[in-house]
């Protein structure tokens, strides 16, 4: 409906997640607006973000150099860790301040109907980190909804036969919802809580 | 709390309009996640818009070239022009196929609680056009709200003392809402309904 670049701004801003039509016309025209300075940060962002970011070899979470922050951190307890789904729950587990171990990302929970099964998620990756015996205890983290559960479960029978210690975060959580979007007590209580995952 | 460029990347999402702390985050996420090629094309399609959009010298209107396709147009009536606040607007009135006259983009509405008094808009410009006399008929069409309104009632008293038709959209549209989210249906029954600006 616009002339060419802004129709084509309009298009590539609407394919965002939880960006609508409205939206992104909206996004749009505040992008032609604004400061030409504000604009070059924000592409240099994007870029910089696609060129500089990866994933860290051990962990899987977000990192600009070979192992993250986390993984490169002495303090940090090698004998514990947590798996989570995604990098933002790495976040959220670290505002608790309630652990003090290692993570892993897994990239996701199984989801037969996206078609997500176990071998897309970097469950090899953590098998491998348990090789080298050092590791006593796997909080499963993955979020309290469908996915995660069935996720979770999946792990634990798998964990289940190497003999390592596995727990499951308590309940406190609120049930169908998004691991990130607890808030720091609850997710702090729900650690100290964590229960045996076969129970 | 991220490290370095997942952060800036956050923080320069969380500056856009309608983008909260959540949203930020998940649309950083969702770019670092992405086909790189999808991401290049959302960056071309910024640096484009700032380089190539511009506003038509006549109107106000965004377009790539010196004037804007409607101004371009010889098939449009030079004697009726109806002022909008954005460019957005006169998609919206283009789409209900109710006007065949020509636009003027005034930048916005009178707001002095935002500092947006009469000479931060087009209003110069639109002055300027009045000049030629080939200009029988300004529809003001602000949004139908505190801002809206008071701009219009500016216009219509201006613009009286020179002695032109000029008239505002009929009632219909819903008082407090912004132009561009009405239905075509309304808002071309209010095309046709428009009344003398200063009843």
């Amino acid at each position: 409906m616009y002339e060419g670049a802004v129709q084509e701004l309009i298009d590539e801003l609407g394919r965002l997640p939880g960006v609508g039509p409205k939206s992104a016309q909206r996004l749009a025209f505040h992008i032609l607006e604004a400061d030409p300075e504000d604009m070059k940060r924000l592409v240099a962002a994007i870029t910089t973000v696609k060129e500089r970011v990866k994933f860290c070899t051990v962990c899987g979470n977000v990192t600009e150099q070979e192992l993250c922050n986390i993984c490169r951190d002495p303090r940090r307890d090698p004998s514990v860790i947590c798996v989570v789904e995604e990098s933002k729950d790495v976040l959220a587990v670290e505002r608790t301040r309630s652990f003090r171990g290692r993570y892993h990302v897994l990239g996701g929970a199984i989801n037969p109907i996206a078609g997500i099964g176990p071998e897309q998620l970097r469950i090899r990756e953590l098998l491998t980190r348990l090789n080298d015996g050092a590791i006593q205890e796997i909080i499963i983290a993955t979020d309290p909804n469908l996915e995660g559960e069935a996720t979770a479960t999946y792990l634990a029978r798998m964990l289940k036969s190497i003999g390592i210690t596995v727990t499951r975060l308590a309940s406190g959580l609120p049930v169908g919802g998004d691991l990130e979007y607890a808030d720091e007590v609850t997710l702090g209580r729900a650690f100290e809580g964590r229960r045996n995952a076969l129970m």
